[in-house]
């Protein structure tokens, strides 16, 4: 037998619930979360329903009201206003008063006797009076003895018992006695804006010389910084930093044999000038770096580091810990393998050590001592390679003392291993973007992104370009395919990124035919960058970063939606606040070579236009405006002027009809 | 930090699964279930996946290995083969060898030495060979020590390390350190056949004499028996047998008041005779219903009775335990009310009592008292207006000693409700299917039922009619609604019902125009029929359960499709065996007053046709065969001849090229 066989209300279908409760949903400070659940019981009687919630570690709960939606669904929603975890849960009971009321209202109705109805009323008022306080109490106890006062007419105590007053006293004071509580509490990871709305630039830093041939350092990073700010990045993300190993290190487009002064790859981490937490000497000092940092955030750019959980055979830990790293049997240090291709320059940590728990303290303690140094934005590289748990456990770790710390996971993975690093909690996770150039990939994708249970764990930051991938659209589209891709990164998603200098100098060369890699790839060699060039896109990135940030619609993902256009080299899509204030219309030219035009079949609800209105359409990327009416509507993009369409869409403020004269 | 940190592989999306785990899932003895989930690791580990499974009380799991499906998806199944409640989990480990193996032939291939992996192979089987005993750990020995021998050739060793016989050793002793378990054992209710299969006939006994006028007995009933088994049908439910109320009693047609002698409502229970144990003397003794149930048997037959848990003013409880019953303000107990409508011959128990658990077991033992008589399935009324946790405790109580006990849900009220009734334990559940006629609605409606998550737990047993749903289509469509209706019941649901014999009389008169109740129901006075009447369906119906079990496709629903047809009066729909091995396709004309006609549109793959051969269909129902060629065929019924075809699907069995003298 159960504790309360009384308990009769049933929780059931709980959404948003991320494998039955296992993970957080994630928000950001300043966002509703909406509850949603099936609530019903047994027979006739109504029931009320409540939404719990509170930050983890608070002791009492704060209580909501849910409202039934339809079909026994109740909906109710609560802000959060605090970084780090918040709980919520879902109660709901028998409501004897309303059942009560109810009845009451057909039987008066029906013309029926209610006396004994009346007394049953002023009963539960009584009961509701013992459990109040204050004037509440003495109100319902006075009300309870009117009820029943025969010297009242019938008409008078109907009056009273149907009133507001005592409904609105009844509720609050509600007996809530055998509340079913749903069996799981949920979790809402709520995480700063920046997590949600963001624009990455990534670069490497020993690129960043004015001086040719020079190594850069932090210090003309710094000098880039009102180069990058103009363009609108909030986030600046530097490949790793540490010291290069010099054993099997790479030379230039990858060769495995490197010219005495080639720099290395940044990735093969780790030298006798030390690990993880140490500086790269060319690159300057720690010093200089947390003055990059500071400067960064004096023009609204926050430093974002590279962690890469791998040594270079000479990093200090393969001498301290060899017993992080595989043995093999001829004694040697198992190292990276693709088979048959094989990473001798990368020794992996070994995962399965029995002494993984000072491994993973040891690879924590490197996040620690970053944040230490100012930095809150981790991307994290190849972390599907190291175990799922492993990741969770850090990032708790991590945020319990930094729930303002970020981490992007740079996994191009199967899709469920995608997913599942980011409901164990990586922020944000880079995209199959770069692989989908169709408009019905497009579609499809950025649907199950946006519109399915994904986007509640799950905040893509799409790429156009990284060091790992020239993608062929870019290789072919030349400069109208960069600003198309740039387009629909930064207004799909409300995090996006781009690697530059290389991207907006629209750089296109793969290393050979087929190949993804770029031709003397940054990855294994200094480069100098004209950033002046005259076909440089920085102009129409800074736009599109300005268009982003003054326009709400844009910082968020699920109200995107996609309207049909008669034309699959042209998509579609439109954002909007909830409440319609802002209502963002994209059209983008997918077809980098020739001029397309199609007609536009609007979702008329969606973007909240009355059909029979004209409405007023204003291309912030370009200077048309258009006075459209309904929702099908001609458009028309010539790659050479602009790739896309970013429509400002506005009600028409004033029609014939407002004139006083016309009236 | 986890326990263990080094197991690695994650095991997610299990299905099927209901409300993660909270409920079992159902199936009948002799079947399979099938379970699939998504299970994967880090990196580029190969994973291997086992299914356990074991009867919830036994103390070893049976364990089968799980395949790859596509996409991190694994599936594997068992077969339930004892009643009552199994238990089972999936489990993933990291699978060292077969990653070896499979780099090993990369590398092999690439023409690498890997006199170092042959050696880590060794090391494996050795490992292995430790674990293992007897011959296999003998062998494993010995291959190792092979794989290590400088005296074979490499090519030698390298056939051993990729040879069937060391793999199939190394999966027989497979490590499985670190394995994954899912987090939840999964539960199967295992019923017998004929929760899945049985087809019923409800009857008032009171009305099965032969003389009109005279109260029928048991022994009446017993007689009819051949009559309803030569319909064949296997449950024969009877309404309430128990001692009938006076207090208020309702008249024929439902009147308030009844005239002297009449029967009253069998629903209104108990009188001084006795309760819901006790037998209405004008039925019979106990002995005699003993008779008939053991009567029944001999003719393949089941008794079914009623559990209506509410009770007449003169019911033994009402005195012996006032504590159940809801006292008003009066002193009188509550009786049952919709307001304004009251019943003031039914008193409700009041499940929110304080004894409220001496409630629940004096009704439990009631079910023990009649399974002690040898009744086994049980037809429950109104289930839905007893809390959710007192059904799912009480099937649970009377199934743990006695699994092969049936509960139907009697419960025509919100969808959520139904399922949930039908997740907590109810082995059928009735259904919207009075209210569906229309091809659209039948689609729909039996499209959930058959192909989502509801199917593992609901099982629908449609009624065309019951005492209180006469509903219009029958109203106006006579004999021909009946006969497509009966179609429909019968082949698109293994289970299904009859309220006789005004089904197989087509009795079609409503108490009033706009209701759905007959004109002088059963439910309120005796009927006698006339069974012999020319017009009776028995013979169709006789002829559509012989069909039901002769074909085994019939009698399982989850295979259920719907074909196209180009008119919306006629509905399609088939369904299979699993191996093909039984096709049944159907046709029913929803148009019980024209003749209707139209192309089908056949699914072939579902049907297991190669579209480039013809096929034979034979009407089971009718007596026509036709020899069809490919996916679209025309079809015509004329609801005057026959409701519908019901055709077995045969590939042809011979064709010209079968004969030597063609080839």
């Amino acid at each position: 037998m159960p504790a309360d066989g009384r308990a009769r209300v049933v929780i059931e279908g709980v959404e948003p619930e991320i494998d039955c409760g296992r993970y957080p949903i994630k928000r950001t400070v300043g966002e509703r979360v909406f509850i949603a659940a099936d609530v019903f019981t047994d027979g006739h009687d109504l029931i009320s329903c409540a939404l719990l919630h509170k930050q983890a570690g608070a002791r009492r709960w704060s209580k909501t009201p849910m409202t039934l939606l339809e079909n026994d669904r109740w909906g109710g929603s609560f802000t959060v206003e605090v970084l780090g975890r918040y709980r919520c849960c879902i109660m709901a009971w028998v409501d004897h008063f309303r059942s009560w009321r109810r009845d009451l209202k057909k039987r008066v109705a029906a013309g029926q006797d209610v006396a004994v109805d009346l007394q049953i009323g002023a009963g539960m008022a009584k009961l509701a009076a013992a459990r109040a306080d204050g004037a509440g109490g003495r109100r319902l106890a006075e009300i309870a003895g009117a009820l029943e006062d025969a010297r009242r007419t019938p008409a008078e105590r109907i009056e009273m018992a149907m009133g507001e007053e005592l409904s609105a006293l009844m509720a609050r004071w509600s007996e809530r006695q055998h509340a079913a509580k749903h069996d799981r509490e949920l979790e809402v990871e709520v995480d700063r804006e920046r997590a949600r709305f963001s624009a990455w630039y990534e670069m490497f830093p020993r690129s960043a010389s004015e001086k040719p041939g020079r190594h850069g350092t932090f210090r003309d990073v710094a000098a880039r910084l009102p180069y990058i700010a103009g363009m609108g990045f909030d986030v600046l993300y530097l490949p790793p930093i540490h010291p290069i190993g010099v054993t099997h290190r790479k030379g230039r487009n990858n060769a495995v044999r490197c010219e005495r002064g080639e720099p290395g790859s940044p990735w093969a981490i780790g030298a006798k000038e030390g690990g993880h937490t140490a500086i790269h000497p060319e690159l300057g000092s720690a010093t200089d770096f947390r003055r990059l940092v500071k400067k960064a955030e004096e023009h609204g750019i926050e430093v974002a580091l590279d962690i890469a959980f791998q040594c270079s055979p000479d990093h200090p830990a393969v001498r301290e810990h060899p017993e992080w790293f595989r043995k093999r049997p001829d004694g040697t240090v198992q190292y990276a393998e693709n088979p048959p291709k094989k990473y001798q320059d990368i020794y992996p940590f070994d995962f399965e050590t029995e002494q993984w728990e000072s491994l993973w303290q040891y690879l924590r303690d490197v996040v620690l001592h970053w944040i230490g140094e100012g930095v809150k934005i981790f991307r994290v590289d190849n972390p599907h390679t190291k175990p799922f748990a492993f990741w969770e456990w850090l990032i708790g770790e991590v945020k319990r003392d930094h729930p303002e710390a970020i981490f992007l996971a740079e996994a191009f993975t199967r899709p469920k291993v995608m997913k599942r690093l980011a409901k164990l909690g990586f922020s944000q996770s880079y995209t199959y973007f770069a692989w989908k150039n169709s408009k019905w990939e497009l579609t499809e994708y950025f649907t199950e992104l946006t519109a399915t249970k994904v986007r509640e764990y799950y905040r893509p930051n799409p790429w156009p370009n990284t060091p790992d991938i020239l993608n062929e659209f870019l290789q072919f589209g030349g400069r109208p395919a960069f600003a198309a891709r740039l387009a629909l990164a930064a207004t799909l998603s409300a995090s996006y990124g781009i690697y530059g200098p290389p991207f907006e100098l629209c750089e296109a060369t793969p290393r050979e035919p087929g190949s993804e890699e770029y031709l003397d790839s940054e990855k294994y060699q200094i480069r100098a960058w004209d950033l002046d060039h005259p076909d440089s896109l920085r102009d129409t990135i800074a736009l599109v970063n300005r268009i982003r940030r003054s326009n709400p619609a844009l910082q968020f993902d699920r109200s995107l939606r996609f309207h049909h256009v008669n034309n699959d080299e042209l998509i579609c899509y439109s954002k909007r606040t909830q409440d319609w204030s802002n209502v963002i219309l994209v059209v983008v030219n997918l077809d980098p070579s020739h001029r397309q035009s199609g007609w536009v079949d609007l979702d008329m609800d969606e973007l909240g236009l009355d059909p029979q209105q004209p409405y007023q359409v204003e291309d912030l990327l370009g200077v048309e405006k258009y006075l459209w009416h309904g929702a099908h509507n001609y458009v028309e993009l010539d790659p050479e002027q602009s790739p896309a369409h970013i429509f400002l869409l506005r009600p028409q403020v004033r029609t014939a009809s407002d004139f006083e004269h016309y009236m």
